[in-house]
């Protein structure tokens, strides 16, 4: 490997420093030369004397911008300059010359409109900016995972491609599976179901589900990144909502104090409340909209997306960033437990974090027998659900789960517009490429 | 949460031990009964006698195997009794009742052919055989990841739905994208190679490729886990190599010192070899399969099947199932990099383990003028690569990286005949479900 530190490791110290990275910024101001270079932790000002280097300022005269470079000199405090050092360079060397018509301005804030910077990302994420976003989600998987690894829950991989059918729906994308036709997976959820079943009792993945769904909101792609995770026996739905609220709760304390300059440089200011998390009835949710802000949702058997951002307000103001709603009056989904004079009307939780929906769970139905008459009912083929009903006949523990929104965690984290910008290269029904 | 204790974590104390888990066995000797209870960490015998417990006789009298449990009561030390201890029960709570036409054996290992266990796939991984292979598979992929990170690698993700033109050829899964056609990505190679053009400078992805081939031999599936890996301001392919190296060595080491109960289950040696591994380069490979084995494969650019198994015996005998292949005649892919009067003709490797080959990697071309040409003289639409060709133009370090298949590394540690059975629901020509 080529020798280099990383600027954020970079120390001074006696002996020469060398750092490697794109050439971010140039100043001459005759007679002395600034040439900021940057690297994936940080950047480093190195400075050329005319007098002292001649040879050096005539290479940094012929550097342009986004130039790779790497540089040896002596590393000098310098409490001016970014990081708090300055490098006075023995040697300079180009180890890639860059074209010349950046399509992007990476070096400044200038407000690319969001489509430009997504049409360019393999320019836009050279921006500190945008970098900061993706080391931010970096982080959140990686402190999500520590949690469910250290309370021993395994990792599992579902598959992509399944059977056309079982799910139907426009919303799902069509396969070509060589003579027969698929579609690609919307949800790990009956596969997460049959493992807890078949003794995966604790179980997570990070996978990606497809929503073929033609919308143009902030909140909508069409690639998703979720954490699904899925646990048995548990009493009721409280226990999924006590996992998912710790392993949240985990992941953001670890941000505050591992991410701090990607906090700073996104300017975002993290609360993580001390207290639970508030849970709420559905009842109560829609009573606190009429009564606080004299909204009530068309649908009486939802919330919409302006009563879910008036929570959030309403509960932040309060110092709860993060709000479970449980029961809900109607359930559509036929895994889902529904258990007759229940303290509510169905097992099922959303958590809205910041006034977004992000993430959904419940507590699922095992009773094989019932849950066949419930598909039945919503006029699902059973036969398209052979492998789930068959995984599930054989003893099943008490279970539930749920399925988080790893992109709109990302966005709401680190405070951005538009979800897609939480996404390094994402898919909507507009965008295929790059 | 119910309280319970995982099996494997019971210890005899003053105290009552709750377990919970799935009927195994049931054992009835007239006067006393042992069933036999596993959950996902192990197996405890439970012993119930008529005489002490007439009422929980009769509850054993009831139990099916695979039904769920719940047991409590006091843990005693019993040699001869799987895991050391014996349960002697006060409370027996059936959870949820099993079908009694399993349609597959689970306890005792009766060879049911691969076809029928995969589609039973979520019954067949309750057996204890099946099941180490998967708790091994999670072992691996969690030392993997530890390698890289605690090397400061970054993990990204590259999207699954990518636009149709840029990687031609039959082996491709068409989608239909809205009112577009798309295709599921077969690598992430072109994300991969921006990303670190961009500072991504150490870069790792645990990913799925899609191949539409109609193969049907023991080393192929259509969806593919990856380890894919990138990084930048290398001196050429052997610092490539030598983090392939390290990181499998990682892994290795730790199955070795973690994964001792699954790979006793699994009846596995794993050898892991203190010298380096060797490097050696193809006309080396060539001249020892002729020499030592009157083998000589067809193609003059490649080995064949047998070939590779050849080697593999080879260096096993002497003590090392990991060898490296370095340099071809002839370069197929347009990315990779070809140094005119290179000590070898081109900067590719294959890593070959226990004579299957796992991994294929190299340095890339970063000079986009010769990546142009190189691209034109294979016949490829450059307007196809638009974003790959700018994203390598503003400023590229040197860089490689490989692509490690996972199915395959977990199908030579654990010894498996067929790479299917390393994956917990396999995609084949023949297998959309379950």
């Amino acid at each position: 490997m080529q020798d280099r530190t990383y600027i954020d490791d970079c120390e001074p110290t006696e002996s020469t420093t060398t750092i490697a990275g794109h050439v971010h910024e140039i100043r001459d101001l005759g007679g002395i030369q600034f040439v900021l270079i940057r690297d994936r932790t940080g950047r480093c000002q190195v400075v050329v004397k005319d007098d002292e280097h001649p040879a050096l300022t005539d290479r940094v005269d012929d550097l342009g911008r986004e130039d790779v470079v790497r540089v040896t000199g002596d590393l000098v405090v310098a409490e001016q300059a970014p990081g708090g050092v300055e490098l006075f360079p023995d040697e300079l060397v180009v180890l890639d010359a860059a074209a010349t018509d950046l399509p992007l301005e990476i070096a400044k804030a200038v407000d690319a409109d969001r489509s430009t910077r997504l049409d360019h990302r393999a320019i836009d994420v050279r921006s500190p900016e945008t970098r900061a976003i993706f080391s931010l989600r970096s982080k959140v998987i990686v402190s999500l995972r520590s949690w469910f690894r250290d309370a021993a829950y395994e990792e599992v991989e579902t598959p992509t491609i399944t059977a056309a059918g079982a799910e139907g729906g426009a919303e799902l994308f069509p396969v070509v599976y060589y003579d027969r036709e698929a579609v690609l997976s919307q949800s790990p959820q009956l596969y997460k179901q049959v493992l807890v079943a078949a003794g995966f009792d604790r179980l997570f993945e990070f996978g990606t589900a497809f929503r073929a769904e033609a919308f143009a909101t902030s909140r909508h792609v069409s690639e998703i990144s979720m954490l699904d995770v899925e646990l048995g026996y548990i009493e009721d739905h409280h226990d999924v909502m006590d996992v998912q609220e710790a392993s949240l709760r985990h992941a953001l304390d670890e941000l505050r104090t591992r991410a701090d300059r990607e906090l700073t440089r996104l300017d975002v200011d993290l609360t993580v409340p001390t207290d639970p998390f508030p849970r709420i009835t559905f009842e109560e949710a829609r009573e606190l909209l009429a009564t606080e802000y004299d909204h009530e949702p068309e649908d009486p058997t939802d919330l919409d997306t302006r009563g879910e951002r008036l929570l959030g307000e309403y509960f932040a103001e309060r110092g709860q960033p993060a709000v479970f709603v449980v029961g809900y009056p109607e359930e559509k989904f036929y895994y889902r437990q529904d258990v007759p004079d229940d303290e509510i009307a169905s097992r099922k939780f959303d958590l809205l974090y910041r006034g977004l929906e992000l993430s959904s769970g419940g507590q699922r139905e095992h009773d094989v027998d019932r849950l066949r008459e419930r598909m039945v009912e919503r006029g699902l083929e059973l036969a398209d659900f052979e492998f789930y009903l068959e995984g599930l006949s054989y003893g099943t523990p008490p279970h539930g789960g749920f399925g988080l929104g790893i992109d709109r965690l990302v966005q709401q984290i680190a405070d951005l517009d538009h979800v897609s910008e939480a996404i390094l290269f994402p898919r909507d029904p507009g965008r295929l490429a790059p």
